[in-house]
């Protein structure tokens, strides 16, 4: 039997005059998108062009919701108290939504972008808001939540089905946590070193932290950056790599 | 056999620290909401309370989208070219949506506020474009527009259903529109006054002018203001006098 | 030789279509305004109107920047790099300075608002920025900083002239920070224990904590609230009592 | 005697995390910069990066203040009433005179940009709005305004000195206003062509419409684009062409 895999981008990130390039190229290459809602990245023509663009590409949709900030490009820690949290994740997945709709698709899974994700993978309080968010809205929207995170607990526990996602280009440490982009050795670099960095992830169903330690997870989801051709050329690589070790490659929603 | 009638009133205007009062009496007054999307008042947290509040009260719950003017409370014309309208449109009525679907219940309906409302009441072109983005998202959603305006018009050349309102507190022009804020006779003043204005509307089945010029129209519904206690007086007058007329006050899907 | 103190009060805090009430009442009573700059509150058409009032009342002026955050008011915690927050800091200075100058005046002192302040008390790397940001615009304007924080030693070491303000309506820890909110016994409340909690703070020239404990500082400003009816009788009772005790009450830079 | 010429860019027109490039190579060949303000585009961050380059290449400082819209980069028309819009010029003018102070110099003209800029060009009383706010905030600031406008003779009429641009890149209609991008002939493709635009209109001291009627005026500055690299390479043969016949290139100040 085939192993089915999932590759995901964060994409819709333009906003009104200006363009964060790279989408369409993505858009060929991996099998779900995380799209920008509005509050750090997206604008709500920016949000119907990708979602359009995604669904001709056969590319599933997911929101990818964050704190108020687009100056910050939603980068920057935001204390946000649990319910003013969950109604703005509810009000930027169901903005997509709509977007989804009014072009004759859906959204089917919700991953929290930036400082959100950061601070909703190792704070189980805010892992729980979010969850909470989603099984509100629609307890059937699945949530890519990374590997072996709180967020992943989170989702378990109120029930909603969850894609455990690993990232191709950042390093981990011994508590599965992300190495922060301001250490060394935070970045993977280049397709050869990408490739191999989640083909033994994948094949050994474990993170594989910085000094070598193994954590089981169960990834089935790759995030691929896209943000300039390098990155492009290594999201290809890996896209081509898997299949050739004979994974089949499907959106999100496929994978269950 | 009993003639239904609706009053509705645009609630959730508040905004973080700040709160525009009355939404509480008005939602034991009103039979629908129009309630604010966050593009000229409301954020997500208000949002949600307001639809909590509404769905308590066996109150319709319709959006109220805007230009995206915070700092102007959406009275300010702006030209927005349509493909931007629409998708800003379908962005705010599915972030109300989504925050009614978390508590429980839907949007029925869209009322465009303010400046938008204006242009799409008299300018074709706009008011096609709000029709486009309603029924693009959900040709099930009822259209509350002007009587006799270009926004009604549209909304029946797509085949949305249409529900005509009037204003209790505004006197109209000879051509049906409303007369402006800045000229003399605009606002009609008083519990007596409003509801002798609408009384009469409602029994002639036309809009009556400052001149006494009568416009046919079909008035299902009244628009009523809440912002003040003198309001709220004037809105449950309405209310009363038309209960007293013998008319059933209904939510606005009840009208269908 | 009468002792100088002054009065001062966070204000200009409407926001377009939404007032915050309690500023006429609270310009006839406190000596320098610290006026909102846009980022939590005020818009520049309300900045205009407050310095004129200002002006008009003998009020000395300054700014109260904040973080980007109308939606929370300002109140939320937010990491921005020490560049980044110095330029909003003088951005917002200066948005009110033009104000001020359009009308014949000028900004005198600076005095961070809400999560930035209580973040620059504490920290001594924000305070250190929030420093900063003064000096490069101006090393003649003036710090008022809470009696006793890291705020006024930052401003200390950088050269600026620094005045310490106390809090009529909060209670104080041992060590010389406020009792949060959140806490029982955060506030003083009426005006008898406020003026009462001011005025053994200004003679024994320390603050006082919850628990007893002097610190000694410099109290020249004491911080009034002015947002509701209770709170201005409050302020005009300290006002009253400072008076009758002997005191001075002027503004900012007629303390030096 | 050398006759004295000016070349403006509109710059600084970056925001949060995305950029607008060519700022670089255009601090190198103009000498003004007319720097966004953060309505349309710029962050405070990005306004004193700006300045600092400008100041680094002897290129004299302009704020280019907007329209509040930063989804539509203030190309959008908005109705602001005269009061407000004076009110968010004095804010976006002192805000960049802050960034400049901060760095060791000036504000020394101000230009409007985009969509204001185009209302102000035609319609006096927006014209007059500008040119008070300017009046307001310090009279010795030196309008930019495009020649034969609406804004360069409400300028004069205040007593403001004014020095009056042409466009490189943009042909004009009879009345003296720009032929709309939406119409044919409105751009003026490539360095030659634009050169020989220019050059004609700066001999003849007249605006030479796209029919070929002359409106004489006085043009002292020549606004480039730089948004793109064949842009820069226009700008740079401008400046090369200009020198060569004799013209000397200096400051909006150093016109005067």
């Amino acid at each position: 039997m085939t192993i089915k895999l999932n590759l995901n981008s964060d994409l819709g990130e333009s906003f009104g005059a200006w363009e964060m390039a790279g989408d369409d190229a993505m858009l060929r290459t991996v099998n779900s998108a995380n799209v920008a809602c509005g509050y750090h990245a997206g604008d709500p023509l920016v949000m119907i062009k990708t979602v359009t663009r995604a669904r001709e590409n056969g590319v599933s949709i997911g929101a990818h919701p964050s704190f108020p900030d687009l100056q910050g490009f939603g980068r920057r820690r935001m204390d946000i108290p649990a319910p003013e949290l969950e109604a703005m994740l509810i009000y930027q997945i169901g903005a997509l939504d709509a977007c989804a709709r009014a072009q004759g698709t859906r959204v089917t899974h919700v991953k929290p972008h930036g400082a959100l994700s950061n601070i909703a993978s190792a704070d189980r309080k805010v892992a729980d808001a979010v969850a909470r968010a989603v099984h509100r809205l629609d307890p059937s929207l699945i949530l890519l939540a990374p590997a072996a995170s709180q967020m992943a607990l989170a989702g378990q526990a109120l029930g909603l089905t969850i894609v455990e996602e690993i990232f191709a280009d950042r390093a981990y440490l011994d508590d599965g946590n992300l190495v922060p982009r301001s250490q060394p050795g935070a970045m993977v670099h280049g397709a050869e070193a990408s490739l191999a960095h989640v083909m033994r992830m994948v094949e050994e169903r474990a993170l594989i932290s910085i000094t070598g330690k193994r954590i089981p997870v169960n990834p089935q989801s790759i995030c691929v950056h896209g943000d300039n051709e390098e990155a492009v050329a290594v999201a290809e690589a890996i896209r081509d790599g898997l299949r050739r070790a004979g994974y089949s490659l499907v959106t999100i929603p496929e994978l269950l």
